[in-house]
């Protein structure tokens, strides 16, 4: 953690923001759509009026409540080794969920995002360093009836063994859970290692419990499994057009589901997760692109550290429709501002046009940028070795320090050794065949989606699962039509061939 | 301001960061090749070895000369309006300066710069709302001899109004001076408004002065004009690879400059300005683009700050060839760790390549990225009125806030409506012709150059100094060869014809 983080907020103004939040709370209310939601609220305190529905929280109940939020949240892998826990392990990574659509990796064109596009995504993922946990990047628009979820997530788990974030319709929440215990063995060991993390926007706002999404904050929460919800106001439309107001409508926002959650489910582990906007109001253009929304996460970190939870949510998130400067600079300028004011955790990667679209190249560039910010992260290192006043001396005025000793052992140790931005000077690059930065991105997706995956699950799980779900899709990484698949250093012909087969068969080919 | 900076280093690490300058400085020592500034440093205290050119600073000097640094450093406009005071107005937005290359905006094709290149470049500036101040950005070609720095310095005061810096060779420093005051209207007059920064590197680390440069800083001091210097030191090669000693180093060698200007003219405005990196030590890169480079200059803010002047320097550079996603990440996340590190200004404008090449659309893009950088300095607007909790009441649960009296109000006002970054969907992005953010950051460059520039020096200034320097460069920003002139609104038919006859005289036709 760095020793100060930048704010935009005084701490009086912090202050202001949580009074403020109360009395929207206490005087204005909340519509709540779901009559469960309605009845807890009533039996811990609140003023409920079932006939319009509006729910008003005193001060004391939602300061009763804040008390038991815990300060810290865990994402659990498939492996352990990649289990992470914010605050301390902050930044973390994730990708940016739940997109229609994904740009063809071989034709370049946008299409529908289908259940094979996220095994490979999440194979993708698995290989990124710079991602902590994968949140379900697209939807998949081959589901068979019933699966909508399934058909996500099995290609997601099958192919990563990183932390999953998830989400599910009310309708699907409990097959869901099977497949999750299946792959788990059993609910027990799930409950050991939850590797997978429920998601839900229970709050339309303004200031709205609307019925589905609340009935799933409900359900995980009664079940105690890790979930948390994140909270999306857009200056403009959704909440005023001013930074303030729509801070303090969101934060009585995340209060009012933050309450609900801790009613049903005391001390259960949460996030200030957020995806503040404001609208572009010449074309009433969603703009999470804008500059506005990594201050508004800026401030909702501060707002989180005053209730000393984790913060962030949807953060360096991009309008443009390709890997241009623009996508560059609107992903990279909000999650600095975030990380240096004190944001958690980023539902970054991987994402165009506002949440539109997946792509590959966008993933892997995003990866560059989230192990820049985990440089940050790294800091100074200060010490009195590292300050290295005798290696000073000895090189002296005018000296060379390229050659020493001192240099030679830390050679690949004090920067971030970029891998998709280029440093080699015009001529040479042009030699290389002048590829910007979305083209060697892509490239290293290719390099990476054109290997086998080592992350599977195991087959004997996997035909379990494929046992009980009929129709399950098929969830296998194998490199799109037109890219050839390559062998791997560490695997044999014989894999090769394995590979082959199922590929086929993932096809319809009989052999 | 915003109400906290964040910082990478502790309060304690400061204060061991200027303890640690103090320990090089008087027992390591600097190599200075310049016998005069050997000669003013042992007249006001320091050891100094005449056969070595080794000056050991001993810490109370330092300590006593520390003590006149001035808190604030002004920039002049040529028009008052565009007067600029540091830290009260930063962010301060500069140009990149020196770049010997330009990428043609017509061609596309990276050239030698010249003189009529930086005419149009200042026109450039002169028009993006962005920009602060216009730091030279390149070389000129086409010098006549004996005129190097008078061919760059000369089309640029011609195209804008706003604040220039200017560097010099020792060698034509008399002549700049001569020319700067033909331009005021005599010395005096130019004192009272003094509308041209000089820059120089003194010190070619680790730890010399070299001749040239210190002469510079000499000439400068004296005649106490507006004058400031950069430190440029470069981990691995040129300073210790690893962060608290470059920075120790970095702070060291400013120290010493900032000594020698105050023993010179005590008080003499400063800024801690520097471009410290890490060389990739892969290949031995010059990496302006890292993100160390944003690390060190927050690290470097901390520093200016424990000695109550502003900071900044070269932060916001690029090693990208052109402008893709790697330009758009390094230029944004660099400038947002520096701003809220509290860095004051920033000659980030226009360049690629690490320095190497100035291209327009670059100019353009991180013209928008400056104002981003200022919309963050807006910050929040924090009141009681922009709470707006009455128009969260009257909204209410489940409203709309598109068309109300208070968001139409403030159509325009809360966000920075963006002139570069696109938020339509993709189709009718792909509709107006797919361009990418240097496609139509060009166009808007072009859109600017090919109107007349209607901040030229008044035509009789302009026939004076024409006469009292032979064989002066034009100077004129006429539309690059290919790009046909536009009438502006404001603009006469005669005006047109005017500037035709110019344009043509500029290019050796006789009417």
């Amino acid at each position: 953690m760095i020793p100060t983080f930048a704010a935009l907020l005084t701490q009086e103004q912090v202050e202001r923001v949580h009074s403020a939040s109360l009395e929207i709370l206490a005087e204005v209310g909340l519509l709540v759509r779901n009559q469960r939601a309605r009845q807890i609220f009533a039996a811990h305190g609140a003023q409920v009026d079932h006939q319009t529905e509006i729910v008003k929280l005193p001060p004391q109940v939602v300061d009763h409540y804040q008390q038991m939020f815990p300060p810290t949240f865990t994402f659990y892998g498939r492996e352990p080794r990649y289990d992470r826990t914010i605050p301390g392990d902050s930044p973390l990574i994730l990708t940016g969920s739940s997109a229609p659509n994904i740009i063809d990796p071989v034709t370049g064109s946008e299409r529908r995002a289908r259940s094979d596009d996220l095994a490979r995504i999440a194979h993708l993922i698995n290989e990124l360093p710079g991602y902590d946990v994968f949140s379900i990047s697209t939807l998949a628009d081959d589901a068979p009836k019933g699966q909508f979820s399934l058909s996500r997530f099995y290609p997601s788990i099958k192919n990563t063994v990183k932390p999953v974030r998830a989400n599910t319709p009310p309708a699907e929440a409990e097959d869901m859970l099977r497949l999750v215990y299946q792959v788990a063995g059993g609910e027990a060991a799930f409950r050991e290692r939850p590797f997978v993390t429920f998601h839900y926007c229970p709050v339309v706002s303004p200031l709205t419990m609307d019925f589905d999404s609340t009935e799933l904050l409900i359900f995980f929460a009664e079940r105690n499994l890790p979930s948390y919800f994140s909270i999306v106001p857009n200056a403009g439309l959704t909440s005023p057009l001013t930074m303030p107001a729509t801070l303090a409508q969101c934060n009585a926002e995340f209060l009012a589901a933050a309450t609900l959650t801790q009613m049903i489910q005391p001390g259960k582990a949460m996030i200030y997760s957020t995806l503040p906007t404001v609208a572009d109001m010449r074309s009433g253009a969603y703009s999470p692109g804008a500059i506005e929304t990594g201050m508004l996460h800026m401030a909702c970190a501060q707002m989180a550290r005053f209730y000393n939870i984790s913060a962030g949510g949807y953060i360096g998130l991009t309008n443009s429709k390709i890997n241009d400067a623009q996508s560059g600079y609107e992903s990279g300028m909000s999650v600095v501002a975030g990380y240096l004011g004190g944001v958690d955790i980023y539902n970054m990667g991987g994402l165009l046009d506002a949440l539109m679209a997946f792509d590959f190249a966008k993933a892997v560039i995003d990866g560059e940028i989230a192990l820049m910010l985990k440089r940050i992260r790294r800091g100074f290192e200060f010490s009195e070795a590292e300050l290295a006043l005798d290696q000073i001396a000895e090189v002296g005025p005018g000296g060379m320090f390229a050659g020493t000793e001192h240099t030679l052992e830390r050679m690949r140790a004090t920067m971030y050794l970029a891998d998709i931005a280029d440093r080699d000077p015009r001529a040479q690059w042009q030699e290389r065949g002048g590829l910007d930065a979305h083209a060697r991105a892509l490239r290293k997706a290719k390099e990476i989606l054109t290997r086998a995956n080592l992350a599977l699950l195991p087959p004997e799980v996997d035909a379990r699962i494929r046992a009980e779900f009929p129709g399950m899709v098929a969830g296998d990484s194998l490199p799109p039509e037109g890219w050839k698949r390559v062998q791997r250093e560490d695997e044999s012909e014989s894999d090769m061939g394995d590979r082959r087969r199922r590929r086929r068969h993932a096809r319809g080919v009989t052999a």
